[in-house]
Order: C-alpha cells, then sequence, then structure tokens
C-alpha cells in the first residue's frame, strides 16, 4: 500500500424521501440563494423535480434554474450557467439528475469565481482556487460523481471531452439519494451505469501496487455487488433493493475508498473519452467496448491479477497449471455480462467506424500529456490504435 | 438496506512520516492552541511524540499537554483536561496514540464547552451540543475512535464503563496514520486491537436487515484482511505491510461504512463494558471472550448467516445439508484465530470469576436502557448471566 491522504466529506442522505431533506441540507451547508441544474424531462415525469422544490419552498430558499444538461455535457451551457449565477447572485449549485447535471454544476461552480474562461481550469492555464459549494440530488447510479473530485465536459466546439483537474473543493457538500428515482430510467442506461460504476472500479483494481489486498477486496466486494444487482434491475425495474445497490456502489466506486494507497490505470476511460467525444456515445456503452479489448491487450502484463480477477469477481475456477486459461474467462466473462446488460460490444454498435482509429489517436495527441496514458500499461499511440482496433471485429 | 445517512469528513492522511503534517493539519483545521493528549512511555519510545511536537513547533503552533492517559481511560483525566483546556486557552485538542488517548480527547473536546459536569453527556442529562475539534495522531490500530462519532470513558469512583452519545460533531477533523509506530506495540496488544476492530465489523455483520448485500461483502473484505494481516504483524512486527492493512481496516470498521443501511447488534460491546469496568481488562481481549460465546447463545436465531460468516470470512466449506454444521465450524474456526493470536478465551484468563456474573448483570441493569440490549437478538439480564457463564469454562 502507497501513502495516501483521503477525504469524503460529502454528507450523504440515502433513503425513500431522502429528497426531501433537500431545502434544509442547502441552508445547513450554507446556501441562500440556489441554482438549479438538471436535464429536461425526465426530473419532471419522475416527480425528483417537483419533491426538490417543494423541499427548497418549505425552507424558504429562492432558486433559479438552468436546465437543458445533455449526456456528456457541453461547456456551452457551462457558460450560461456561470453567467446566470453571477446576474442572479446564487451562491449555492444544486444538480438534479446523473453525473451530466452534477459536472455541469461543479464546472459553474469553479468557473463563477474565477476571473476568466473557466477552459482554462481544464486546460490547466490557470489554477483552480475556488469553489462554490455544490449539492446533489442525484437521479442516476452511474458516474459517482455525486461523491467525487472532479468532473468531466465536453467542449462545444470541436468535439474535445476533458477531466478537469482533482480538488477536494469540488467534492459535493450533499448529496441526496432515493434509489427510487431510478427505477423509471431506461434499460440502456440501467446498463450504461452498471458498466460505468464497474469500470471506475476496474481503473482502480488493475495496478501494479504491492500489498493491497485490503482494496483489492473491496474493489472485489463492489463487482459482485453490480454483478448481483444489475440484471436484477433490468428484469425488474422497480426492484428498490437492487436499486439501493447500484446507488450506493456508484458512490465507492468513485469517492476513492476502494482506490486509496494504490496506482490507478485509467487508460481505458481516456480512450472512452474519444469515442464519446467524436460519436457521443454514452459513457457506459463506449467503456464496455473498449475496456474489454484494453485487458486482453494488456493480460500478459500481469496474468496473475487477471487470474484473480477472474476467480474471486466472476467465480471463474482456477486453472493452477495455466493461470493465463483462467486470466482469459474472466475476460470472457466480463464480455458475456455486458452483452447479458445490453451493451455493445464493438465501435460499430456506438456509431464508430476503423477508419476514425487515427483520429482520435490524434486528438489525444493534442492534449497536454496526452501520451502515455494508463498507470498499469503505459499506452503509446500505437497501443491506442491497436486497442481500438481489438474493438472492430 | 434501511435508509441511512453517512457522513466521515474527517482527512485521514496515511503512511510513512505523514505525522509530518500535524502542525499544518492543525493549522487547517482552526486549531491555533493545542491540548496534546496522550498516555506516557511510549508514544516518547517510539518517537511520535517528537515528530509531533517538532511540527507543531514548526507550524508556530503553541501547546499545552495532559498526559497519563490509562488503557479503558477514565473520567478523572477528562475533568483534569477541561480545566487545563479552559485555563490555558487551548482551542484544538491532539491525541496521539489509540483508543484510549482520542476518547479521553474527545471527552474533553465536549466537556470544555458545557456548562456543567461533562458526564451529564454520557447519561443523558445533557445533549451534547457543541464540541471543540479534535485531531488525531495514531499509534494503535484498534478503536478505530479516530474515524468514528463517539467515545467511551470510564467513570474513576465506580467503575462504569459508558459510551458517550453518537454525534457528527465528535468525529476527529484529521488523523494522521502511520503505521511505522505500531510496529513497536507488544504483541498482545497488537493482537487486542485485531479483535477490537473484528469485533466492530462482526457487531454490524450480524443483522437482521434484509439485502445488506454490498455491506456484507464488505464486512467479509474487512475481516478476511484482519485474518491475513494479523498473525503477519504477530510473527514479523516489522512487516509493514500488514501494519498497513491492520490500520486503515481499524478505520473502516468504526467510521461505520460497512455498517450504514443495516441494523447493527453491540451487545458483546455492552458485555464486554462490564467485563472491562470490573476486571480492567484490555477492551479486545474481553471481545475475544466474550463474543464466541454470544454467537453460541444466539447462532439458532439465523443459522445461515453464521454459514455464511464461516464460508465466506474463514474458508469454510459448506454443508448444504446441514447447515447448522458450517455455522458451528465458523464459531470454532474464530476461537482458533483468537487462540492463535495469544488471546484469552475464558473468564478466568481475564481475571474473572463465575461468581461475579450477578454483580455485571446488576451494574447493566443500572444503565439508562440497560436491557434489553443488541439488535440482532434481544439480550435481556437471564440472557447475558448465561453467555457471560459460556465464557467461565
Amino acid at each position: 500500500m502507497n501513502a495516501f491522504t483521503f477525504y469524503s466529506p460529502t454528507f450523504f442522505d440515502f433513503g425513500e424521501n431522502a429528497e426531501r431533506q433537500t431545502g434544509e441540507l442547502v441552508r445547513r451547508f450554507g446556501g441562500s440563494h440556489v441554482l438549479l441544474v438538471y436535464g429536461g424531462g425526465s426530473v419532471k415525469r419522475n416527480g425528483a423535480y417537483d419533491a426538490v422544490t417543494d423541499s427548497l419552498r418549505a425552507a424558504g430558499i429562492p432558486w433559479d434554474e438552468l436546465s437543458g444538461v445533455q449526456p456528456n455535457p457541453r461547456s456551452g451551457l457551462v457558460y450560461q450557467g456561470i453567467d446566470l449565477c453571477r446576474r442572479v447572485g446564487a451562491d449555492f449549485l444544486l444538480a438534479i439528475g446523473g453525473g451530466s447535471a452534477i459536472d455541469t454544476a461543479k464546472a459553474i461552480a469553479f468557473g463563477a469565481p474565477y476571473n476568466g474562461d473557466f477552459w482554462d481550469i481544464f486546460t490547466g492555464k490557470a489554477k483552480l482556487e475556488a469553489c462554490m459549494p455544490v449539492g446533489v440530488v442525484l437521479t442516476i447510479a452511474a458516474a459517482g460523481s455525486e461523491g467525487s473530485n472532479s468532473c468531466v465536459i465536453t467542449q462545444e466546439n470541436g468535439a474535445f471531452k476533458w477531466g478537469s483537474p482533482k480538488s477536494d473543493l469540488i467534492r459535493p457538500r450533499f448529496a441526496v439519494m432515493n434509489p427510487r428515482y431510478t427505477c423509471t430510467l431506461p434499460p440502456f442506461q440501467t446498463a450504461c451505469g452498471a458498466a460505468d460504476m464497474m469500470s471506475h472500479i476496474m481503473e482502480r483494481y488493475f495496478s501494479n501496487t504491492p500489498d493491497v489486498g485490503l482494496t483489492d477486496r473491496l474493489c472485489e466486494a463492489l463487482l459482485k455487488t453490480v454483478i448481483a444487482a444489475a440484471p436484477r434491475a433490468l428484469a425488474n425495474p422497480d426492484d428498490i433493493a437492487a436499486r439501493a445497490d447500484l446507488m450506493w456502489t456508484s458512490t465507492l466506486a468513485h469517492n476513492n475508498s476502494v482506490g486509496i494507497g494504490r496506482e490507478q490505470d485509467w487508460a481505458s476511460h481516456q480512450m472512452e473519452h474519444e469515442l464519446s467525444a467524436l460519436y457521443d456515445c454514452a459513457h457506459g456503452a463506449g467503456l464496455a467496448v473498449v475496456t474489454p479489448a484494453w485487458m486482453e491487450y494488456v493480460m500478459s502484463h500481469d496474468v496473475s491479477r487477471f487470474a484473480r480477477f477472474a476467480v474471486n469477481v466472476f467465480g471463474a475456477e482456477m486453472d493452477y497449471a495455466v493461470p493465463e486459461r483462467t486470466a482469459r474467462e474472466g475476460i470472457r466473462r466480463l464480455r458475456v455480462f455486458f452483452h447479458e446488460l445490453g451493451l455493445p460490444a464493438t465501435l460499430a454498435e456506438i456509431g464508430g467506424r476503423e477508419e476514425d482509429i487515427p483520429v482520435m489517436v490524434e486528438r489525444r495527441k493534442q492534449k497536454p500529456n496526452g501520451f502515455p496514458f494508463g498507470g498499469f500499461v503505459k499506452i503509446g499511440p500505437d497501443d491506442m490504435a491497436a486497442i481500438l482496433r481489438l474493438c472492430v471485429k
């Protein structure tokens, strides 16, 4: 285990009717004028919007609204939100929705106090030094942004998808989590959420750091939970126990509680950012395509870790004579699992084409610290192209 | 899974030389004059005291000292600390040591702002409404008090051991955790620490709440970590990887990250408080005696849960035809494990006598909400006596 710091100061209020606490929580964490950030119809249809605004009204907290957040949220709406925030004098960002709404709120929260173009903070031209408080009413179990220290925004013009710097300032002050609101998600979105949280765990699991038995076991516990719960939630959308397991797992998968003290990978995420920037596919769908391909490509780097993954996560039988067989079996089972969730397995299924592979590699090159990436195995331009070619078949 | 709130705002700085950050952390969390709270020789011998005071000096933070904390920490020292705190104008409590030093610091922290006898807060006569900030430099992996929301103090006269009310106000602002300092612990203390953290997990594991697969798996991950690491630390006291695993497990075992959303038990802890109040035995030693006896007594309440414990924690083979056999095997393996760590198994080994059992039951009766206790199985006076008699043999 490496040295680490761990700080997860978010207050989580989880369960049936938790959203009724929203107004009180805004007040407790210092808000007196809220900017509500959300997407569109779903939070109105499922009742979350009404419950939250009722709660704000009851607590006597005025609010303004920024709606229209899309998946792979765009910089344009962030600029609008920063303007609005300054104009109305909001002092608290409140996101209703999933990762896209939360990440938009986070970018506004550190963009508004910055005297310049908020994009400077993504590119590293400016430091993230101040951030308005953010609260979350979660309605999608996936991104884990409700407890994380970063956000991801796609540039309006140019299709560049960037992760913000990591900072404890960005962590939400509170997250209200009622799994009931996730019951009305379309099946594909439930599946994408499962892939996203599994990826957040696997990006941490595949590590070169020795002596990480504790966090290995915690990662395996979370992965097994997703494997048990996601098919249940798809078979019966109102299975509230499965929804609750998925929702809390999404948070633990990304607040770094299972990643502390270990080198992490994140290569699949980096490659997926290029996929969803170019094709605007769902993040989880892109991860379902790229992650097994990445696994095949890097497996020989540490066969025993992939064998452990197969046995401890997917219940494969260990082949002590030929551990590589077990390692391959784990990757195969992951593919089968994603397939059973209805997730894509190839570039073509997310609208991608083999000819675009050089474009994606080129775009990655243009980012600061573009290559190499990946903590488990260093991925250079040729490796990235080879992995993406494995997604063609 | 039940509804829950989870809030663990402590900043953890973990690893080699982490204690050098102490002064900066006190400043970051608002301290300008520290009251240091510690036991005696060990933190001076192992270098922790010097490293911490060097760090305070470098940060320009003055301090006063309260030393002499004993295991099963006493109310007398808390009164002294409250006086001292007020007299010197300290605004930050800093504990160096394990649970006893931390719990003393916590009791001072909510006792000093209270205009009356701090014991009123333990008995419920007064509410815990204000608390000074507490920081921790941890040198013993056991109690988990570095991340918890409560503390336990023994009355100077009368040998009553009480747990404080639970409040987020009590959670330490930061905890500095260098596993190196735990390498010089006597083997018995290392073993007691392992029993203490296992108990904190098992008190949460044995639950009647349905649909708790996620936290069940997290509990099992932590228990398996202790089972792997504790014998390594005893065989080679300088095994820093094992020490690190034990140290971080002690925190996770008790900051409620594995207990959220589930009814918890705590019967073994309640009974152990009577043991250590009467015999001044180490808390972990008392738990090693009472926990397996409690398990035997309540096993029939939920054989399948005990069978799961045997299989998932201790690697027993499931007897599908007679699950009770597997359940018993888990309890047997826990006893063997405690024995191999050098922990006591009977009342006699901690200086206890069968004749005292009615005394302990009587003392428990005198506490508010004394009987029944236990969330998994309700324990009345006769049950408590029967469980303690199981510890005689």
